[in-house]
């Protein structure tokens, strides 16, 4: 039987997806995605797969239904195709925010797109820094969940002089992921204490720890609008801190977020390729860490079965 | 226990829902449809269902992936918020169209779609007019099948002599629905036989049957872009067809459907709401008859356990 | 782990499982099936499959339940014995017929018997020209969907000048399939239009196209009773067809078929060996031509992993 | 809603069936079999069971495929029917005695069986006097196993001097069986010790226990060719039994059954209707209780939620 | 039919079981859990069910195994014995700490024992305070999941001067619910950096935040063996907090944890009866709430169809 | 890919798993079993096993509940870390013993726990002398059933004068196994006839077949708390048996049985070493047959693809 290893790529993140082929050595495989006139989506893959070990790149972001949808008739056509085994790679999985009811009567979507996925055909997921360590266990199909943490603390250990650096979690939420980090780096950590005032409200942030006269890295898993940063940077700011850093994984950089932060007290924002980032998003702070290279040798350990935890 | 029923609307149609409900005599429940700063749909239910009997009115029109999304997260929120049974109310179910394998390595994405929405908590789907009959058994979970069909012929039937009339299918995929609709008329049947030369060149048609100096209604499921349609009439008109007429129920209408076709060789184009047609789509020949009553009934009976068949 | 190549045949058609072994170059592996005194079949493999890729050729044809019920003891069988992938090769899928719900309360069959075949054991299917292209997206396992096709059109075009050819629809249904098989011939099309009066009355039909003068080819997907051929016949006679052939893949030839057939104005009637004909239904007119070569060629690449969809 | 019982029959035991519905008080519900010309079976269920609590009655006789693929159809059609509840009543379920894996690679059939039950639609079946009590265990469905046990003992405390009594069981393997029919008329056991020779022979058997001058009570579950029987009778003849008789719920009589038991010395057979005997069958030692009443209590029972083990 | 509301209760918490029935005024119904000599556990439900609404409450305390088995098999044997709806009250879920893979190749338990339930027949959960949020959705079927803080909430906003408390999590992990806690009471928050140096050292903790002076509250899920706890007041001693308290939703109390807390500069220890704690765990700072009100509207909510998210 | 044959060991049976380990030539893999302190097991496996074939040991013996629950973590911790395949390898599957629904409203428990294997990650099962034939088709999994017979009986044979022994079954119940057995070594058959006069008390048994002076094999599949074949043994003492021996493949031994048995007229018990039997409950008349040897072929048989019925 066949067996060879075949990478596909969906249209969110060609890029990342190319670059682990270079990694690996192989060709990205062929496939073409198109839109019928009343807006359903074609997916054709255009060589054989029949007995072949296959994964599929694909980032849940904007336009995300249009990124997952594309995904799920990707990963049917490929079971249908006879492929011997189909594993997602979705280096950004958004819908793990969505991870608990914590309003009546929504859904925990993190858990329903885990099961359609595995309902469109998906045997195995591998993915990067999931916004909850629990979502992992939303999959019934096998995970390998990969961090960029060790690849971002590397850059900052390189950068800075680490006995004047603060880890800072943007919110009691985030203290758990910023404590680990902390404890990495070996630094001390520092939270702000936000208070939901009302619905639209939420107080100015307390820092709860100290951070004066110190550089201030803000850890956090992806930037979105950078709202939230940038209330952090300007609590930090008035409590004293030498500079801020920003590291996370996935640069969602929405909305404003490219004009807001740009103009921010940032020294620099660190974040890697699980989301593409346009040539117009890029700003002058943002340094880019590539995961290909962490992917790519996880892609391999799965196809010959070695193991993937002794990457980290 | 509750058991009362209640019936939600996606964004796609929300007037149809209304005039369902309208003919129900019972108000439009609460939901919310948000999307996150990172394009994450999210959904929320604003009032109990517990033990409730709930519909979800949604059409899988433009945008398809957002709308079969927002439909997959509140079913799921319906579920886990302790619905006793969920029935989604899928009008135009345009997935319908890929409901086979006429090219290696796709999806039967009708197949798809029917299994994510079992997944995503869906008990029952209650729809209209599938692009093939066959689709019904792709689904696992009970499906009524309504359809437009008698609805669309006794308004022809009121409006046209119909000793001088021709059915017309517009290729011979359709010559058996087109068929069908000529026996409820009672009229003759003629069906245009296109070739294709290359994968982007279609021949003109031929006109297999007699058309000369008849009034041919065209009959389809579904008219997207128009172009079939736009060929049709041309081949019609040179046929030497006294008055061209077009029926089908779902009025998707995309891409330059609406400048097409107003200005054709067309005298009527009938057509139902399944799809929501927002009203600078308007023209002059088309007229919208209003499947609501139809759904309205069929809801009532699904609720009460009286027989759906026999509103056909 | 052994994975060899095995084939073991049902009941219904030993002479294509045999033919399908000596063109792959395998001998037919050993099973045996039996009743017991209550009418309870028994089934044993009677050799070991543990980790082999098997292969099982059943077609669904008169006793059918017998048929049927034998195919899953012997899938059952196979999977409890360890098998590691069993194909069921189902040249006629008979339940491929009850495609749809045309009438209220009636089972899809097409989709039950799919259904069934996965509980009891396959894991993949291959098969023959389904009645309805959908009928493939019934099954939630892989399959891989064969034509006689393309043998049909080769013999035709060997025997006859196609220029004087017409293809014939023995209704409106049919249309859609004759359509594909004019194209690929490269004739004009013309379809019977018959009428249902009643429940037990169908009016005579009336040719929609031009017969007059030409050799007509009515291809359909099987022949049954050959009552639909008599009266389509008898038609093309009347508007004064010049010859009469037929062409279908399924010689189910059932009730008074060969009766009725062999005294028809029929110059030839091709079919090929997915059904078994015995050798007291053979006539003169009657050609078969064999699929084995293709099913062989089918099951290999199955078997190795090569594209299947090339053999087309 | 409209949760209103109704009884549906298969082919197999209509007798059985309407007396179930007589003991009710409701009408027999209507369905229509048939067979395509094709020999596939085709079901119709011919009035409205939505929102219905809905049994079939079907034994699986001769021909058991078909009245199972009958069965299976009818579930499925009942399904997608919209019952709400779907109860499959099996008086005699014959697949049971396939229940062991006694020979390599072969079916477990009554595992299978039940299986595929719940893949028709079956939600609970209702069944009686399984082969083996740890069939019941196949089924993943809740399963009521009603007894005939308590109905043939009377019958035989009314008729006989129990002191005088010996419970004979045909093989080691009926011991169980036949010391809870002793144990309840309180009589002592006797057990046919017979060894299997070679696959063709089995060797005459050995009385374990004492039978001299005692009235034996045969007791089995089903009577089938009764080869087992007439090779016992004759064994306890040879021992001295003062009068032979036979208890076994299903009287399956196939072969020369009728034939060989009317001719033996038995003074009386006692059997229930779980299986249709038709009259050519019925000859003067055989004696059949009605099950009815008791099918009739659990049907019921079933509906309104009473237990339905008090009826033992 | 019947759906009556009952309620059992396994062994590990009789008497949350018996005052949840008493609030809601019904008795607590009869099951017999016993063991057989070969230590596998039976259970025997000792009054009908059938068509009931039925609730098994079991927390998962020592001994673990033998609870959950317990609750499988009584879940089991409800279902077989046609309870309309099974709900599996579990006051304390312990496997929710076994809630992701912080190790490589280890099961996450907490996904795997909602499948185990799911199989063993629970229709759905009624829980308290899981350890994480996400753990609800490690459940496919629907949780509905309660909380006791505002319980803990309002008996400490009955005790303390607020306006001089500091809420405490005893490590970054807790930050996220100790947070909530404190904007509920509206009071400052503080957290303990602790540092795992090797696998058996943690280094002693530091205090972000202020609490010298102020009156301490620890907040947490679980009190297990309370050696964390005991090393986070020691660490507020240091700090110069005035008095420690604690509040906590399950007293899990094992170990020394009786020995080590009652000895500990800790005012009191504010805790549910989630857990059962024997009269010789109980000691003077222990003060126990009672979540029987609480869990007794929710069944009855669940009962009727009533809303159970209008009881936070 | 890899495909290493890999065995692991739960703690119930360590010794048989390195007897098999050794016999197959491959040392036994390492994983951890730990407990937290709320009496949550753990379970990490500390060798790569990804794509590997991986067989773990472990018996269903006292504590049973810790045993099946420290089985299923390690099941799913193998699934999760990626085993190509998994067997679960239950030398003594206890729950066996509830096979059927002998009283109202319990579970059949030896269904439910071959459906939480599965659940937990079990691809096979690979097991000996189950309580009842039967018990194999609770498993929707393949399943391997070894059994001890023939080395009990080989022993027997090298040991006894087969012309003066006689088998016994200790009931009705085990007639069929006995008889197997009798029929294994041509001797004749007898059975103890007990009956139940209350829920409390069992009468004395009556010797159904001859024992005089005949050495008396007493077979079962499990000694448990040697009850039964106390009262056994006495009523063969009285009944004039000149010898007693016991044959049982699974030494369960719990409660009293070593004190009652060693004490007994029994020359010798022969047992298998299915289940670990401590030194302390070791004694004279006991003798172990290791059944490492069997189970060692089986699973390198499975591993292999090769026949495993062809052990027998």
């Amino acid at each position: 039987m066949a067996d060879d290893l075949k990478i596909f790529s969906g249209g969110s993140n060609l890029n990342l997806a190319m670059e682990i082929c270079k990694h690996i050595g192989i060709p990205l495989s062929a496939m073409k995605v198109s839109r019928f006139s009343n807006d359903n989506l074609f997916v054709q893959i255009k060589e054989s797969v029949r007995e072949d070990d296959v994964f599929v790149v694909q980032s849940l972001t904007t336009p995300v239904s249009d990124h997952l949808m594309e995904l799920m008739l990707t990963l049917d056509a490929l079971r249908s195709a006879s492929a011997k085994r189909i594993t997602a790679v979705i280096p950004y999985y958004s819908y793990a925010r969505s991870d608990k009811k914590d309003a009546p009567r929504i859904s925990i979507a993190a858990r329903l797109v885990a099961d359609l996925l595995k309902t469109a055909g998906a045997d195995r997921v591998l993915t990067m820094d999931l916004h909850a360590d629990a979502v992992h266990g939303f999959f019934s199909i096998p995970v390998d969940h990969l961090t960029a943490m060790p690849t971002i603390c590397d850059y900052f250990a390189a950068l800075l002089d680490l006995s004047k650096v603060v880890v800072v979690a943007t919110d009691a939420g985030g203290a758990k992921r910023a404590g680990r980090f902390a404890q990495r780096l070996d630094t001390s950590l520092a939270i702000i204490d936000k208070r939901r005032i009302s619905d639209s409200n939420v107080e100015q942030g307390l820092v709860v720890g100290n951070v004066k006269g110190l550089d201030a890295i803000i850890f956090d898993d992806e930037i979105s609008t950078g709202g939230t940063l940038v209330s952090t940077v300007e609590t930090l700011e008035r409590a004293g801190a030498a500079k801020v850093y920003v590291g996370a994984t996935h640069p969602v950089l929405c909305g404003r977020a490219v004009e807001n932060l740009s103009q921010m007290f940032i020294s620099e924002i660190v974040v890697t390729n699980t989301v593409h980032i346009p040539s117009k998003k890029r700003f002058s702070q943002l340094k880019t860490l590539s995961v290909a290279p962490l992917f790519a040798r996880a892609v391999k350990h799965i196809h010959t079965g070695e193991s993937v935890s002794a990457l980290f």
